[in-house]
């Protein structure tokens, strides 16, 4: 249950008011707002006093559902906005992992070039195997912070585990938690304190609810700041690497009310269904799509088949401009 | 591997070469065609000498390939042709079941409105209990019929199984292969034999290559007219009916020559999905689109919950118009 | 809803009530036993007056369901008997395909030898492709026929489509529904008319809940003689051919009244897991397992790899012999 | 590739090849193990006269590999040894959660009481939701260091991210890596740094490949006292909680050298289903069974439904004794 308690009580008793409930407590503007686990169901009488306003919920999806807050919320990344009213698909680029200064500034430039404003490029890989290249770690998130100083890019990359999540939330843009990071609470609850974006990847082999569960952690800790990205489930057919889950999108437009991104590299796994898959995915009406591309992709340390090489991506993002007009978007 | 034989040698002789080789002969055009198991990868010598050009595969998808034809496929129904460089998307739209003549009228007076041209409609319905509505079978499939001689559409309906195959055979423009039926050899094989267009749907538990097989039954039993439908995958995700497997679709554009139909009703199981997955669909530059819609969806007999009405369905055709031709198509 | 009817009642009327309802009438020894949409939850008043007894179910597993008759049931098959209290585990073993008399022969001999009752070999294949090896249809069920009449055992052997069902019904002892053909119901209302065993093999997309709903088809049109058979879902796990569900046995033992066969050859898909997943299989105290051996399967027709050699298939025979003891089951 | 490099060569010789080839090297008694990318297929001539043995792999499962080492490992937990030749399954029961010194004491009594030595608890809950129990965290690994004070018992209890590895390598006797988190670097790292025994769970979304390259993580790291849990995967069949994949088990034991536990109260995740999937598991010859049993299920704060209570957890102990005995296993 969310609760809006009334603004002429104390701190002091709101706080009492939690403790009892074993609830969390946000300001929200000027508002005090109480939330317990949804199996509550009835405001109790003895804070019946206390409280404005409250919602009532099936299950724990409370704060980012569309029953509490009907608006899509906005969240800025640099100079640019993305949810809400804005209407806009922001297209965000750069290779799966930061490889080298020259790699990683040849990207900068395509995106400079093509008047987009976000760079992506993974630090700290979650590979499976420790045998593979792991990322560059800390060297890579400076090199991507030199882009930002150098061509006024925002940046986003990825926590792999809670060890390395303080350096990423200070140096990069947009924290991202990804797929096989995303149960993790140490990750989580430190999203939970900074006022970053975090831009949250669904697991493959997890449900649409566990998944906007996993934004409730940052949201009821304080930060609100939350992206949704689904970047596909692994079912039995493996042709293809993921399954994207198009369905579950317009399942999330509808149920919740946090911007969401598409991320068709990883879900396609071959740079030859990119294309495809990114105008499907903006005929949607979304918040962002995550375009891996690299200078070289046959030599890229990681993902090297589902990366275009860069005049691919100059040709994909003409293909999408009219396709995103064609439901009132604009890429940005 | 596939293997066209010269012009000059006797039909007697192409058929004892087929027999030798346990393959399947086809005329298409003048050629004489022969298919054997993707096993075989070489031409074998005492055959050498009657074979103009041959084909190897690593996989009994052969005839559907890209390898053996690398053009897409043209299918006419009705009056229309999809596929080839047609850049067109058949709109095909209807009841889940025809329930009466007067529900059957209804749909087939929308689409004339709206300018399209073909009519779907359930008779035998592969309910999965035999406690349920069970389709209204032939007297269905005249109602149809009916609606064909009357509004000169095309009308589309589905085969449960053998027993009435032939029924659907006779009566129906375009012989829908169900989910749950994609891999009956009884439908297959009868579907070969006609020269009716053949839609087969991908079963929800069906790989991309057991669904482009099934097409192989139709196609090297000498029935060229055959479109492939995606309706979702089954998987742990129970909050849409099923998975629509868009990176599936950009898998069999790229592999396969056979027109590409979507069906986001039964994909999403949800009529409020329905408009914004099909969007994605259309922006994806696919032949055809299959959507349920009817007079009143909550009385629906089947299917209540996807089926949209009527005015959701007019709007739906005119946002679809503009995302067609974002990418170089119209909607038919 | 399942509903006892009166005795005193005449024929006409109890059809009369059953058609008011829609309704499946069944004589259950000297019972009238009408089945209704399990929508149906309270006796209408007007029947009232009919009715000795009645249950009312959440979903369409209704004749299956515990609920309405608490004990398993039995079935025969040829002179053994297998699921109520018999504690029997009913070892059908043979070869994937009949390939030639000589083969099955050997096979038949094998069970002899090693005191089995069951031969079971594929004669319709429902191969996913058209180029590989079909099954040697009609003139294999003749061998299997010779080998019940030479050596006295039962043989099973499955239906492809509803083309052939009823050459399998006439010559089989029990009909088998593959997984592929289970929600046919060409096949599946074929075999409720008639009173030999059919095994019902759950599809590897299919749930539990249409599983049963399966057998409710042939259930609720008269044949009592049903078994379920679990053979593994497909997942995204490749390294095994299939998944095999015993979550879902467990379940299947809780609350439905069938007895249950378990197939894990098709499950595995090699060999070498075949001996060890029997052993769990038997462990679970179940009423049937079907094993797959072929006197040399490296050149087996099909299903090379997951084919025992009948040394291997003894040496299993021998070491499920304790594990059924040891639940106080026995190996027949 | 593994490489064991010649006795006769310096440490620094050793490190300065691992540099060259990105490997790790290992101590493994006296030898000096280097173990690169499964890329690797050949010895590289300028290091060949350094190596005695070496083995090749198709991927970068290795150490845990049956290629490399075809005997199972043996793993000491407290008193008792599992895995190698020992045919000895490891029963580790106790509630889902620690909930209170009295509820944990009860089990820690239950266990001696039927001669057992392994208890397992729960302090940092892996919830998918910020608003329900998160477990006691450090307070309850106290009471677990208590009981084993007190009754001698070995414990377990899982860590939930790396915020809290260390606590959980200090105080509790086996860590366990939850199905949530075995993709984390943060915790494999930490663990391959200490000698105590590590049993990682599979994901619910996780493949064989990645399940064992999981472990491969903390073998390569130098902690050679790795135990894999297989717990059930996340399938589309949600009667049941999980599919627990025995399949999977089949596949382990048959390629990799590592002892295996199984969990299947969190497949089934109904308790009336965990004693016949015991018995299925402990008849595959395994090394241990974790299983979940509260004083009074029904309230507890996690898992209610699949915990047992104590009197069916002593039942399902004496059933499993005899199904133990039919493969030459005992329970310890």
């Amino acid at each position: 249950m969310i609760l809006h308690l009334k603004d002429t009580i104390s701190n002091e008793k709101a706080q009492l008011i939690a403790k009892q409930y074993n609830g969390f407590l946000l300001k929200s503007g000027e508002k005090n707002v109480l939330i317990t686990e949804a199996l509550l169901k009835e405001v109790p009488q003895d804070i019946e006093a206390f409280v404005d306003e409250f919602w009532v919920f099936d299950n724990d999806i409370q704060l980012a559902s569309k029953k509490y807050r009907s608006d899509k919320r906005e969240v800025k990344i640099g100079n640019v906005t993305i949810g809400g009213q804005q209407n806009a698909t922001l297209l965000m680029g750069g290779p799966c992992s930061v490889e080298s200064e020259e790699q990683i500034r040849s990207a900068a430039e395509l995106l400079v070039g093509l008047g987009l404003t976000t760079l992506r490029g993974g630090c700290y890989k979650p590979r499976t195997s420790p045998y593979s290249f792991q990322g560059m770690g800390l060297e890579g998130l400076k090199l991507l912070v030199k882009m930002r100083e150098e061509y006024g890019l925002s940046v986003i990359t990825e926590a792999r585990d809670a060890t390395h999540i303080h350096e990423i939330i200070e140096h990069s843009d947009v924290i991202q938690v990804g797929a096989k990071a995303m149960y993790d609470q140490g990750i989580l609850r430190a999203c939970a304190k900074t006022q970053k974006p975090v831009l949250i990847k669904r697991g493959f082999g997890t449900t649409l609810k566990e998944f906007v569960q996993a934004a409730e952690f940052v949201l009821s800790g304080g930060n609100e700041n939350v992206i949704l990205c689904e970047r596909g489930l692994r079912t039995f057919e493996t042709n293809t690497r993921f399954t994207l889950d198009l369905c579950g999108v317009a399942w999330l437009q509808e149920h919740t009310n946090l911007p969401i991104v598409l991320d068709p590299s990883h879900a396609m796994g071959y740079a030859y269904g990119v294309p495809v898959l990114s105008r499907a995915c903006v005929a949607m009406g979304i918040d962002g799509l995550l375009i891996e591309t690299h200078p070289n992709p046959k030599v890229a340390k990681s993902d090297a088949s589902q990366q275009l090489n860069y005049d691919e991506f100059k040709q994909l993002v003409e293909s999408l401009r009219p396709v995103a007009a064609s439901v009132g978007y604009s890429m940005i």
